[in-house]
């Protein structure tokens, strides 16, 4: 079996050598403008603990949205079914509608993993912690069982700088009396949070436990029963991906989460984690390459769920 | 095991006595207004072929909705891939969105699933066959391995007396290029499609092979690949539930499509197929007691696919 | 005066010429995409009767919407503020917008020059005239003193052929419970309504009393008040060229209506009535040269109600 | 004629005794709710100068939204036509649409009353100006030939404290490209220009000018051309009272503007201006009193431009 993952993730990368080109770098955060976009990292661990690895699969790299599972995770450790009354758990539709669909619906987002919904999230955390800041890096080390996660305070502010439309969708929350802190204070701890660095190998070991059905996922206070994983999977699985959940569900058909770092996260249940890296996004926002591996993975290993 | 199976489908039942007191028959369509709210069956079949049942498993109820997972696996055998050109694999977001999202993408349906999809997999067939009505019929008589399911034509005729948003959905296609035939014919067949009369026996028949990854999936002609049935088990498990999808992954967390006349069919892939009749819906438009019903089920035998 | 009139739109045909050569003649309908785009005329008729005109100001075309404020007008007349229980009296904001505020506003149209609310004032007019055809024409032959005016069956027919997207509304606002007419009797009236035939003279006649404010305005039975007749004017000014309204209120400043075949009709309370015709259209859907020859006429002859 | 118009006024107010308590005060803005809502005030001045009024006619009050118009006319003094490169002249549909509208139209909003089209306005000035705020200041005052007038700066800051909704609107803007200074300095900016205090008097003297069509309108070198002027009146017939501007010109037919301090202005080229202040709003934001007012003027003194 293990010669098995291992030769599945070179093929895959080998088959897909030059995909990333077909993508872009987003521009509009010169930090993240600056990476290579040549990057490439795939990282596989299973429930038993073998580790499958290629490319840069221990390369720090910014990994922005997939931030969101794991505030959310902590949210839902502090509150319980709370946070649903604040934020919903239905797939987002497309773009366009975001907006429209905040207003529509009161302010309050469709799921937690699109902008508005992690923003809430975030407002959750600022109320429940003393520190939240410290307290979320803590619990991200503790979950990578790895104290050597920080935050980038210069990609935090730097998108911050630019983060307009997340302002106007985050007054518009307050306006709707979905948050109860300060705009200012809740996108401070929301861009912070997006701005963490791990490596391809960090992220799936933080992730793994949400496969491990049997057991609580957690790290110290901060624990989800197995079912409230379970939920988070599901949840990965019809929203993890913008307005291409569905595509993802279709084509590779396991929950996980992406992000505009590159980086995607994907997991499944009682067999293994995998991530992977690189850095060029398809139209819809997603890693272009990593999208590719993770179809492969699945076509070559006969791994979706379905 | 069989014991286990049997057993938990009569303490689900016990436990929902006097649920479906909570929705209400849909009114619209007197022959389902009809319908004695206190119905209840349960079937669940394992893939080997084991036969679990409580109530009134083995009487006929309109399948509605359900059916355009039929009409869908019929149209990939068909034409495969080129059925993802004229619609989506992505969730439809709220229903206050189906007819702005169909305007605002040019008349392309997000799913297969929501009624505009379901009228452009209508078109397919009308298109592709000799004889839609009959080959339909035969194709899900295949299938359920039983010649004892029939059209309801009294049904049909006074769903498409009073399907003014179906017309005005089928229009703006139309209109937009994506419909081949005379919304008239389109219609007709729609409305036959759905409603097929079937027993919860037989749906969970007709469903059993999509959870059968090993084996191609279908009935003469018209197979699909085990990875078109997987990619249609990932549809279900997105889209199958309207706008109370993302919920019922979230709650239950198996492949499923409901149908107004209150039918739920559900399946584990490589485990079972399960299906629960229940005519009261709750405001989604799904069967109140049916989505409770497999709530419980996964519960009580950790059956959630994440 | 009579000098200046006349030399005016003698001045405007000359600085128009070739500007028709901007727009589009609309290629849907194929009797109308077959209609010379180089016809050109302009008719001003004062309160007191004086006549000035230019070019093909007695040839007949497609008057197409200029027919809605006739048949609004009829409709007032027959059940006076009535109308404004099922249609509103604000502008509609933009195209795309069009089906989404009706299934917002529970099939109550913006106002009653947007096709939405055409088909409703039709749809009135069906329930109230015994052969609502035949004595709509009397009224509008009534209104231009002119028996020669007749629908054209042939463009009536092609129209309704191809008119999807007017059937997707009409389907809405049944299903929201704004017809009481079946949606086939209700188009096949409204498309003949549009089919009408007049001249830039016959237009002009048949418009100029809604501007003499102290008259009751009609034919036989069908009359407003003044104050009704004003209102008229207050909606052609607000709403009378789709979402060119505000440009047209202000560029131009005069109430007025426009129409497909390329004929706009406008008028100076109390002053004159003006129609122009030539067929090519702008990207709104409005005759091209004739806005300009609108704006150039109320610049050179300081005509603004404003 | 003089006694014409005071009696009419007078009959007008013994005739809206207690409409008032129909509407509600806003209750939003702490500064605003405290206003005694039994204040009625009208002044009529016509263009020859003879001045009527009665009641609370010499009040100050808060102009609020009324100031939209006289930043739009500094900015067309400005940069003339370039202002209808950044913001449109249409009626923007219900207030549900607006942060849509703005997003699906790139950010440029569909007329200057909207907020988010005064806030565009105010960028404008920002930009434009080297003391925007003492220099709107003096312009107001010179077109009111009165140096007391002031802003209140309580209003504005409990204003900017609360308004979520034009923060979200503002930056949106930013997103697309449609604000060219911070947010913060241009909402400070729009603020204060709505938190200018004057009476009813004070209004039409500042409004008269716009009717007044031979001549250029404007203070200092701020002026318009008469033609701009005519163009800022049309926009108030078919904008000035949010989506009830189609009622308003429909009911009244006059050029206005109404703000939620409770206050309207309103003017018949080439005859009169007219204001009136009543604070208690109906449900679209306009004074309930007010609108009333001035349907009565113009039914009375056959007072429409139509």
């Amino acid at each position: 079996m293990k010669k098995r993952y291992q030769e599945t993730l070179e093929e895959i990368a080998k088959e897909l050598e030059g995909v990333e080109k077909q993508g872009e770098v987003p521009s509009y955060i010169p930090e993240l403008a600056k990476v290579d976009p040549s990057k490439f990292g795939m990282y596989l661990k299973t429930l038993e603990g073998e580790e499958y690895e290629i490319g840069d699969s221990r390369e720090k790299f910014s990994i922005q949205s997939i931030s969101k599972v794991l505030s959310l995770s902590m949210a839902i450790s502090l509150i319980g079914n709370e946070v649903w009354k604040r934020v919903g758990v239905e797939p987002s539709g497309n773009p366009f509608n975001s907006i429209v669909q905040l207003e529509y619906e009161h302010g309050i987002p469709r799921n937690p993993f699109i902008n508005a919904g992690a923003i809430v999230v975030a407002d959750i955390l600022v109320s429940q912690l003393q520190d939240p800041e410290a307290e979320f890096l803590e619990y991200v080390r503790g979950l990578s069982k790895n104290a050597d996660i920080n935050y980038n305070h210069s990609v935090s502010k730097s998108e911050k700088e630019v983060g307009y439309m997340n302002a106007s969708l985050a007054y518009m929350m307050k306006e709707k009396g979905n948050l109860n802190n300060s705009v200012e204070r809740v996108l401070d701890f929301y861009y912070l949070q997006c701005s963490l660095e791990m490596t391809c190998a960090e992220l799936a070991e933080a992730f793994r436990d949400f496969g491990d059905t049997g057991d609580p996922f957690g790290h110290g206070p901060f624990t989800l029963t197995s079912s409230e994983a379970r939920r988070v999977n599901a949840l990965m699985l019809t929203c993890g991906f913008y307005d291409e959940s569905g595509e993802f569900a279709f084509e590779v058909g396991l929950p996980g989460k992406s992000g505009v770092g590159g980086a995607i996260v994907a997991l499944y249940p009682e067999k293994y984690c995998v991530s992977v890296w690189s850095p060029p996004l398809n139209k819809k926002g997603n890693s272009e390459k990593g999208m590719k591996a993770l179809e492969l993975l699945t076509t070559k290993i006969e791994g979706s769920i379905f």
